[in-house]
């Protein structure tokens, strides 16, 4: 939020979404991606809403994610406002655990897309944030090679770990 | 359309949805209530959309029938602009056949209801236009009333045939 | 309870489903709209409720709101009986969730209409009923949108706290 | 219909399901149970389904088999009024394929069951309601397990055709 | 169990359904209908199944009730194997929540019905059973009714109660 | 059907399932695999279908493959009754298009496996009794091997058409 | 294809899958954008899928599009093997009707996203697709500006048709 | 892990799988057969999984395990690369409890069968790797023979105490 110019806007229907959205924040902190966070609503607060994404352009960002639940309407309409590609998060909460927060979203008509991620999918939003401005900037899609990298190596040091513990030792050692 | 002073606005998200929202409008003809029936929608036309449900107090609307299909949004972006009762009608289309449109609609946060209705269900929206108004309008209240005599009428009557004509005889007359 | 005339009739299907309810008479004790709420069952107690939906017109009574979960029949047994509109909750219990419920609310035949609402949406409801007595008496609909417009400013003021505080900060607070 | 003295009501909610239904007069007409078969509906003819229901073990019924799509509510609510053992049949129909329908019948509260049958399950409600009034009537009794028989025989007959035709003969064979 | 002839047989997947299939067992008790309890399994123990199905009528049961889980065939492998008329309690367990087993059990092939309750619908099940059984024993009949008119009447007491405590009394005294 | 030691058994639940099941005969001639196939049920025809079960190891066979749609017990109930593998085939029929056949069958509990295909996944059950009758087999692996470089040859075949062709080109070839 | 410098890469996984995958060159080809389109498969042509994904980088794509139907790996085994962003169409096939494509894409796990789009929603594939390289790019950015211009156009244009007929004029102007 | 020639591979997409894949090796522990077990994950170490797959011929396997949540590639992506018969076990874990990973893995194009099991199965997996191994290992086959008797033998079990105990014994002495 300190950053002086933000490249990716991150709008949250309701502040019970921020510690899943929180995800998305780290990542982003990781990249070194200047962001701005903001809370909104596209049916409480509707002109706060699409007077953010009617400015995104201007104001410098090149991507926006928004997270909402239930009838999550919140990413198509701010992608209803900006020529920008919105970052949909739809998030698990009420009785239907995000399937509605998720077709809400992930089924736009023609003509508008919202680039979906999984239920609760808030760190993905800010690699797939990353992805698409590293697309121009090779600096920082390195970060991103580097990044999966990371995931490569993880997947590895757990492999061998438990090569070494056997499935027992490896559940006792998890446990702790 | 060329009624004087419409007191239901119908408002659809494609033209696509007309043939079902027929229904909606043969029905208000039926009531003599006058309505006005507009094509927009919340993601290729936001602008329009939040303009008419914000004067639509002004201009004396009553209820607002919204209908969409997919991630139908219409209904909800017209409620969180008006402080009218919105009717939304989930419209089947599309790979879910409309359990998408159905929570798009139904699972509206906490603040902003919108009074759902079946999948396709346009004739009902009609209906309940029609009871809403009637809460305060003795005439139209009969003519609600009427209505529902006539459909336990029509049961009647079929009902009658059926026992005159037995299983066989009745679909045989069916297929004619 | 206490109120002379009851303009809204609350019927709920168990004393289980009360806990939610208590978000419909809150909100409706905040528009000042006077109600009466009643236990009652379409299977267990079938000739109270027909009962109560036919005299509902004559006890002055303007929108009936009815709860229930599971095979959810008592809105729809309600709007069998009365010609006034009806405003279903779908409670989230048993083994489906409240899906069962939503369901078995919404789908309801041509002919005799049901507004749904979200699951456990009782809070809704009672805005809906508030849209609806409003749709002919101006003093009310102004408490709508003085209400709708507190939403909005409660949603300004999470933002504002949010860009003061950051992410880390405003989960901090929260969690207190 | 021009049966004496019916020991099986079928209650079908539209004339529409009449086509499925009739592979329940059928079955019955195989098992020579007297039966009754009416129109009615919970929504639009409710005095005329309550009575029915009510009446129904004066008039000598010993079972009821209730069929009905989408919000399904006219088995629940017949058995709402009647101490009768009630078959529910789900109808196909509508954008939701039956299962509302199903979850509308099947999901009744503790209290008062629906037999469930499956969505379209006509015919098995027919051989249902010949298993409950048989297991007081040897007779009949003997007419279930006959018909079981020629199913066991059935199968056994296709069996010997396939092993003779091979899979390409009988196939040859079923598009005659 | 001490009971000399049981006319119902309630037949469980595995112990672990036996908390819920107690409520049929409380149910059954209150009835007077003597029953006898048994776990077996359909893939588990195939051959007690089928003789258990096969011995029923001629150790003289009535009706069967058939409780599972998951790939719920324990009722269709009984109801495949008896001309009685096999209640089916689709158990909620697993990932599924029970769906599975409501499906595996109601979706049975034409031919061979089971009598599906709701998920974990035992209590309902023995209720049907003494449906069943009272369609031609007057006097279990008329304990049914006598049932029924009670569950009317502790609808009429919380009424009762609900309206002298108002939401918030109720409430509280819920708590206690 | 001529062959004179089949290895795998197929079962099918009804002669509606042959067209589907042709699929995985043609598949096992291709590979040279000797097979029966048999109609039998689980609910219609239980004895058949457990005799098969029981002797399925003496008469040689290593792998059986069961097909059935709707409330589709036939895999497990073979499961049930033989050490060998089950492969078990969802069947798309009725109103729930093989999702209740799905889960009828992979939900199976723990004990009893059955090797669960796609939904009418006919071809791949062929092809995995390939696989595991060629788990100990080398020439019938090197089949198995041989027609996967063909999928991928047939892949490479169309990747090349598209890039001559064109979209357009390709799709008119198509339609031809 | 003609194209000297591709800057998106589509990938589907069936040529069934064309006839849908036409909506997103088409749209390419609208806003000027050179793609390559190859048929591929994560399954039967996995060494060309991994090889095609690692060198999209080197060849100077910005951004891939994958399309597949039921267990629709193609997008989520592309973007583990490539640091651009990934945009997943599930294709509707088979008996799910594209649900489980849609699960097999959109539910990626934290680390590797794919940005999921509407079952069949390859039009806006190729408009996210354009909004991504936009984002560095005025002139494409300039160009989805007026292509959303259009679509409200076009909202305007058949709202001043249907003003002009009504409902009833417009629906046999359609008809044509 | 320690066994010098493994027969069974087992490979998970994440060690938070584990608790459930122990289910497994107790299971092949159990029956004697040689397992190795490895965490790989099809989106994080692409690489290393299809060089696992390829290679497991070569080393001797005779059957792949394969688990994962989710969007879950891991058994597909696995089989795609090796003529062995690969078994699938969908993990339960996010929103959707399961039915993303089930649909992941069951629903497999023409061409590339996977086993699968129910959502958690991992027991069952084990039991159909001893299967298929078993359909030419007739040592192996009798031990699952032998564990088949058991679990009637359980079964047997557990009826003789619940007829001792009556229901409410035996309720109370699970509880201890």
């Amino acid at each position: 939020m300190t950053m002086s110019k933000p490249l990716v806007g991150i709008v949250t229907g309701s502040d019970s979404d921020l510690p899943i959205m929180k995800q998305a924040t780290d990542m982003l902190d990781r990249f070194g991606l200047p962001y701005e966070i903001i809370i909104s609503s596209a049916h409480r607060a509707p002109d706060k809403t699409s007077e953010y994404a009617r400015t995104a352009v201007d104001r410098g960002l090149a991507v926006i994610i928004a997270a909402a639940g239930v009838a999550a309407h919140l990413p198509g309409v701010i992608a209803a406002c900006t020529p920008l590609p919105v970052i949909g998060v739809p998030i698990k909460s009420g009785a239907l655990s995000g399937v509605d927060a998720l077709y809400s979203i992930v089924q736009m008509p023609a003509g508008i897309p919202v680039a979906t991620m999984a239920i609760n999918g808030a760190k993905n939003a800010a690699i797939l944030a990353a992805q698409i401005i590293g697309a121009t900037d090779p600096a920082l899609r390195q970060k991103v090679i580097q990044y999966k990298d990371e995931l490569a190596r993880a997947v590895e040091d757990k492999a061998r770990r438990l090569q070494e513990l056997g499935v027992g030792g490896y559940l006792e050692q998890m446990e702790k």
